[in-house]
């Protein structure tokens, strides 16, 4: 079990102001547009349906800053860029920034190519409300010493607090760290968020679909520490149910969808 | 319940008629080429041949328009469209026309964002026997006002019926509209059919995918109104049986799949 | 039943060498740099994890090759290619063949369209490892008279085995030929693979995610015909269990990832 100690506090489902938030996203069903990779595009949609966001992927160059304009919130996540997406990305996050929508990014893999690395840190220049990643990406982002291996993360959520601390008053982004522990900050406070289920690395797609529904959280929480922290507690606690209602990988991310959609119905 | 009283019939399952185009349809396993969003391409795949039909995604602008006179059924749907992505459907509906491939249009979200709608519009220019769409999309298309929001229709199915007609006869397409009750019309006749489940809008691609099903229905009904009718009829009786088999929207998607793959076989 | 009386040997579930490739893979974890069509993108990833492999969907031109040289096995499946898409995958086959990360190609469809007839053949001046296909795709590629239909294959696995032993002869690559019987050839000897279900047919990415199983059985195995055998074994194996465990399609894909994830674990 990693040290969290030195957080700010912990918060754990059930949670009596996430389950508020959780209630007013399915009341109220931001307009969340996302560009995201294509392995994640499918579930994506799904889990932001499951817990009551209206979801939109938009990804022409010709229309995603005037998608980003109408919407009320944004994700942007690297992890198959192309040149083509790269350049829809940087008209999403501009128009963004201009017309406050707030937005999250996952700069996934950064650190381990080139290419996406330089990408993500010109989308940091529209600021983004959260940013997203495992340790490796955290600490490639923030500029330490990486070593990302794919889109895994080789280092402990707990390693990247430093940097995570240092990225968020270097950009005024909250910085998200997801593992076994999740740690949210704005810099200044530390929320860990416990739980979850180590089966949650098995299924694809567990860490991109957090950083949408992060971003369908920002115009319900007007606050990106919640927003983040709301998102990762009800992961936390579907990837629980989930696990108990499942026999492999397969049946477990069916499951994780059904836990999203029910929980705090019941 | 919206009014259909004005509709010419009304069509439900169990229905004579479509059961025996479903038998053909598993016989016959018509080639279909879809061009449709990333976020939906496995379950439209999935969604095809659970129902017995061949499909095929072929999205270059090399291969597109080839393969379009090859297949027996086509369907463009234009939610992720691209510059690329656009230059592929004008060629592939182009060359459906050429050589009587029969196609379904569905203009997602056209009417919220400009190049989508234009390229729509264009390629309605090449005679698609069927348009699909939610009745803020039909609205759109049809110059009336549409205010789609996102993917998702604010509007009901029953308020576009006008618009739907004014279309069919502006284009000579049929025109399928989709709501709580599916309005088919070919300017002429009205078809309803009611039914289905609330939750179908809770998971992703429902609405896509019921256009990919009424292509493949194309070729073995040669009659655009009944291949919309026939489609729409096993969507609205699929979604009921899945809900009964499901318990939150990830278990329904999967369970509309089964209800698809078995409609019919009992 | 086809004839594999000729078959150097024929491998079944359970089988102890392909038990311990499989206990080795998810010891490894190896780093599978896949390039896939937009259809099976998120299903390629979870069968991979599922396994117990490490995969990446890489496919920016500016990182394609740069990826394949840090992979320790590669996949490029052509299915939904784009110019774009054929611009990555002949830089990550180019990067692989130096940096001698072993690799599969999977040309779906070839034969039915020109454009990725063409981007195959030059694939293959990059040595791939394994090439898989069906028998109208291995047939086509070997420059027999195909005729594929679709992705599918309208020819039986045995009617290849002689096209599938030239193309090996001719590329020195291991051709696996998918069918009711998988057979595996290097141009003399031939392993046969017996099982499976006919339902895989009717599910997308059985054939697709096949051979991203076998490119990450390469670095366990370091020998193509043992690769492509255990992943057809596991393959076969899967299906079989799956089937008993679902009702139709839609369950079956599920299923079919479980008995992946449990294989050999009990």
């Amino acid at each position: 079990m990693p040290d969290f100690q030195n957080a700010t506090k912990t918060v754990r489902w059930p949670d009596a102001e996430t389950l508020n938030f959780l209630r007013e996203l399915r009341e109220k069903s931001p307009l969340t547009h996302y560009i995201t990779n294509q392995v994640v595009a499918n579930f994506t949609a799904n889990v932001l349906l499951a817990i009551g966001a209206s979801p939109a992927m938009i990804i022409a160059v010709e229309e995603a800053g005037e998608f980003a304009r109408i919407a009320q919130a944004l994700l942007i996540n690297v992890g198959t860029i192309t040149n083509h997406d790269a350049e829809a990305m940087l008209k999403a996050a501009a128009a963004a920034h201009e017309a406050k929508t707030p937005w999250v990014l996952d700069p996934v893999a950064a650190g381990a190519l080139e290419y996406r690395t330089r990408i993500s840190s010109e989308l940091i220049g529209y600021k983004p409300s959260i940013i997203r990643g495992n340790a490796s990406e955290i600490l490639a982002i923030s500029g330490a010493i990486g070593g990302a291996k794919g889109v895994d993360s080789t280092a402990s959520s707990a390693a990247a607090i430093a940097a995570a601390r240092k990225l968020a008053v270097d950009t005024k982004a909250v910085v998200a760290v997801s593992g076994e522990v999740d740690y949210i900050t704005d810099g200044e406070t530390l929320v860990a968020v416990p739980g979850g289920h180590i089966i949650m690395t098995k299924i694809t797609g567990t860490g991109c679909t957090l950083g949408a529904v992060m971003a369908s959280f920002l115009p319900i929480t007007n606050d990106p520490v919640k927003a983040a922290t709301a998102a990762s507690v009800i992961y936390a606690a579907a990837g629980e149910l989930a696990q108990k209602n499942s026999k492999g990988t397969g049946s477990f991310a069916v499951a994780f969808v059904d836990a999203l959609n029910l929980l705090g119905t019941e």
